[in-house]
């Protein structure tokens, strides 16, 4: 019988710059009695990767340029908070109704360049996405390997608007120890069909699913998920990424 | 601790027009020996709900249109499934490259309409969305509170692909007893700063969740989530289309 569990991890205290987060989240599976096995994947909130890593910018500091205080009265934003967001920026993707969507430097395709002000301590703060999120779920999961001889997966995910459907889902940026992607193309069907070109985004599944026991308010933010048949493969965050060229929405 | 629990549900035999598919599922329930619980939720695969309701297309039974000929060329389908596909869309959103975005009759953006012949016994069968699957959703729900009393809440489920990101994820189509959309507006997080307007598509999240014990080739159509907390209210999956107004994207 195929089961999956998703636990959410409790207790983790508010992340600072530098902090050593995979020793964080390791004492706090230990203090949670949560016994790490073999396949496990460990979902970690963009969040508190950023806070670790500094990816955090006081909005006192930024002084806007021309076009981001045009923008943001268009926006209804803070001038710098848009400062922030152009300069996190490769190309702006669509720019209508008060909304940001563009190309952030990393290639993610989403609102505001990831640029946020939610979960932060203190006022006029925001965050940004991780400079390289596989090299974070390599870090994280490189220090938790040595500490515990476990081979697991790590996810960064964060929470993303999509077209045509609404409200957000969470997606994986980063991944390390498993393939984001499974490919069923060349495989049968139990009819006996060719099945064409089924690429399933099982990193982007995972996070959404990780982010049903997250939530936004409450204090939660990593997962690990048990039961999920993969191989252990390696493969990357940015292979979710659609390349340009076979991405008739942009 | 919140924890979800994510079980597959094995030895669903072949769905045939007509075949009474709540039973179907409840009697797989009691030979897997899986309880059901106040507020599980049961995920169905969108195929065999199709299969149920009849909704299949056998292509011998169709004469394509010239466009729909002219189209097949493009895109090296059968110009027959080119018009089931046309058959059933409301509206071309983006016909580039072999590919085909269309608004389905029912509303949902996604490519080829939901037309598939995959997982379907026999030659050249091709499978049409259900005509509404909210309506499929309560049906099912229905019947399994009518003969085991207890509440719980069901979302039938398909595969579509999204701009932006590479492979497919499942979303939610139908959904009946839970609110498809929990919207953090108002709410503060733990550092009480006020949540603008985060809308989490949580029927998709659950989707994407299920189908990560179901997967294309082991004939798991359905799965059961327990330890969702969610609040018995009820909701569409026709909420979770974005109205074109607010759309940048089509």
């Amino acid at each position: 019988m195929s089961e999956l569990r998703i636990i959410g991890i409790t207790g983790i205290p508010e992340i600072m710059p530098g902090d050593n987060l995979a020793e964080i989240l390791l004492q706090a599976l230990l203090r949670q009695k949560i016994v790490l096995e073999e396949k496990d994947i460990l979902v970690v909130k963009q969040k508190i990767v950023s806070k670790a890593e500094g990816r955090l910018v006081w909005l006192k500091d930024v002084i806007p340029s021309e076009f981001a205080r045009y923008i943001a009265v268009q926006t209804g934003k803070d001038p710098r908070h848009i400062e922030v967001i152009l300069r996190e920026t490769k190309r702006i993707v669509k720019m209508d109704r008060g909304i940001l969507i563009v190309e952030t430097k990393q290639g993610f395709v989403c609102a505001n360049a990831g640029v946020d002000e939610s979960n932060i301590a203190g006022e006029e703060v925001v965050s940004l996405l991780p400079l390289d999120s596989d090299a974070s779920a390599q870090r994280i999961r490189d220090y938790l390997i040595q500490k515990t001889g476990i081979p697991l997966a790590v996810i960064i995910s964060d929470t993303f608007g999509r077209p045509w459907r609404q409200g957000l889902v969470d997606v994986a940026l980063g991944v390390c120890g498993l393939k984001p992607i499974q490919n069923y193309k060349g495989q049968r069907d139990p009819y006996g069909h060719l099945l064409k070109a089924t690429e399933i985004a099982v990193a982007d599944e995972l996070a959404s699913a990780a982010e049903l026991v997250l939530g936004k308010t409450t204090g939660v933010p990593a997962a690990l998920i048990k039961g999920y048949p993969y191989v252990l493969e390696n493969g990357k965050g940015t292979d979710l990424i659609r390349p340009a060229e076979r991405d008739l929405f942009r």
